[in-house]
């Protein structure tokens, strides 16, 4: 990935010039303390950097990236060419606002009230003309194409992912806690060198119709469907994947059930692909949920894109604005959720390609009924 | 803990009107995707819920609790007086603007800049009358006084680490990587019904010199010293320690650095306490490091808070501006750092009582010679 940052930085300076401005502030330094996910996303994917705080400043002719003094030694590793690499001290203020010229834009998504005001009051001191501009997303945007590097690491993450529901469902469900499911597979995640991409669900029976349920003390009983959504973190990267298992034989209407979900999950694989729009896949789907009288029990989206963040553009659902392209990692993750009762969900992740998609989830989908 | 979140409103609600303000927004409610830390541990302290995306609403009248369709289910359960309960549909912004009377504060320092762009736009198309203030650190300045639960859930925390540091080192510390140590060292945090309240910083030799190395593939060596610094995370609070072993018999010189280190320590120690600045107290530790020649490398302040987040106020450093008060819970970790050698920081974490103050570590101080 070494030729990397050099790309990135000149499709990000090129969309900054598009958007009429002269430079870009990317990621946000925080001290004491660590930045929030989307702004550690975006510093890591322009840089390679894998610190919790840094900013970078990118235009035409900038390629700069401050960090604080706790990461000196990690960014002289991380950062290279094209990308010159500043310690901020304790006057990191005046420093950054010392390098900005022209119209700056800051993302206004991962920027505090806080944090403009106080660089705001630093270029006035600094009595440089730089003027600051909210934007949105630039970098997430440019995020959402993964390269082949990127999807092979997710694709990994993926496989080491399946590898783990493998390794956990022999040892059997039935007589075990969700808790106990849920620590057990997170120790696998580890031992096989990777990290949980987000705390891991185990929800069974009543609790699978909570979709982000706490695995808790409530034990599997012959009978239960059980709910298990997980992911691994390999490499800065996510996967995210989720499959209903019947601990014991389900009876006849979770089948059913059960069924009407693969049936909208995999009309929603078929229609995924580049040019889509994510309210239209997210209907097609949906539509055969609320044909068969379930519609109100589907309370979420089709799905997300997956990547440095377990959560990022583009999003598929009825408010949808997003269009699929090449090179997005999305979720397809249709549920039916039956209060006091039981969920089914069923997710894949796929690529998006040329000509449609591929399935980076290689779990069979058929009901598993496991002892 | 149940009466804590009717008390912690009430003081809130005071501060509030001190402020010449009607309400405030406490936490931050953002979909999809997790707030940062700072927000979820506002909510959290306030009223007790756990999950990662909750707003609140707090005024002489007002005690809501805004949280998004995934945690209906658990606000129910972590949630109760005095704070009504609203679960968001997808016109938050609507819903939560009609809810807002008069000078409403929102935190600077967790608010983005485009959150607080559609609140104000909300504000206007509801017609309400509702002017937003930034304000910065109210509730966080609540939050530094630990009750006596928090502090039994810290110095749990506290003891706990310092139990996994005793089972680790029994296996010895040459010939194992630091990245080995960091790893074994968090499954038995794991064990032991906790998580890391922070990714363990496991450092020998020459890496101990960076305050804020990431474990490698580094092997420890007779002869190495290693900077351990390695919290747990127990019932949302966090403890934090560091330790320095030498692993197998240290030269003169490293012997000499390390006491160093220990008198400054201890000096600390001994001037932390009510009424007391945080300026102050990092000069009594830093003049001793100063007075033996080695001021420039100890390029970190003496310590910081630490509860349901790993840094939070107040800061003890040369720029402080903090004084500390009863309750606050503190870590105190001077060290020096010799570029290309080798690094000692040693950290307890206390708490400030009406006299003084009380460790919540444990583990001895005096140089330990681990094979």
């Amino acid at each position: 990935m070494s030729h990397a940052p050099a790309e990135r930085a000149e499709r990000l300076a090129e969309l900054v010039a598009e958007r009429g401005l002269d430079q870009l502030l990317v990621g946000d330094l925080v001290r004491p303390g660590d930045s929030g996910p989307g702004a550690i996303a975006d510093s890591r994917w322009l840089t390679g950097f894998t610190g919790t705080s840094a900013l970078a400043i990118v235009g035409a002719e900038s390629r700069v990236l401050l960090t604080d003094f706790r990461y000196t030694d990690r960014a002289e590793r991380e950062v290279g060419e094209p990308f010159e690499r500043v310690t901020a001290s304790a006057r990191l203020l005046p420093e950054l606002a010392a390098r900005l010229r022209g119209r700056v834009g800051f993302d206004a998504a991962t920027t505090s009230v806080a944090n403009l005001k106080r660089l705001e009051q630093a270029i006035e001191e600094g009595g440089s003309d730089a003027e600051l501009v909210a934007v949105e997303g630039l970098v997430s945007s440019l995020r959402r194409r993964k390269d082949e590097t990127e999807q092979e690491a997710i694709a990994q993450a993926a496989r080491l992912a399946d590898e783990v529901y493998e390794l956990v469902l022999d040892q059997g469900l039935i007589g075990r806690t969700e808790r106990e499911i849920a620590r057990t597979a997170a120790a696998r995640i580890r031992e096989l060198g990777a990290e949980p991409s987000f705390p891991t669900i185990v929800a069974a029976g009543e609790n699978g119709a909570l979709p982000h349920a706490e695995p808790g003390e409530r034990e599997i009983r012959d009978g239960d469907l059980v709910v298990w959504d997980m992911g691994a973190l390999l490499d800065g990267y996510c996967s995210d994947c989720t499959r209903t298992f019947a601990a014991g034989e389900p009876s006849e209407d979770v089948r059913e059930i059960y069924q009407l979900v693969q049936r909208a999950q995999a009309a929603g694989l078929e229609a995924v692909g580049p040019g889509v729009d994510g309210r239209d896949a997210d209907e097609v789907a949906r539509s055969i949920i609320r044909d068969a009288g379930y519609e109100e029990n589907f309370g979420h989206g089709l799905g997300h894109g997956v990547g440095l963040e377990i959560h990022e553009p583009p999003r598929m659902g009825p408010r949808s604005e997003d269009t699929l392209i090449e090179g997005d990692v999305v979720s397809v993750e249709p549920g039916v959720y039956l209060p006091g009762r039981f969920g089914v969900r069923i997710e894949d992740l796929v690529v998006i390609t040329a000509d449609g998609h591929r399935n980076l989830s290689s779990l069979p989908k058929e009901l598993r009924v496991v002892g």
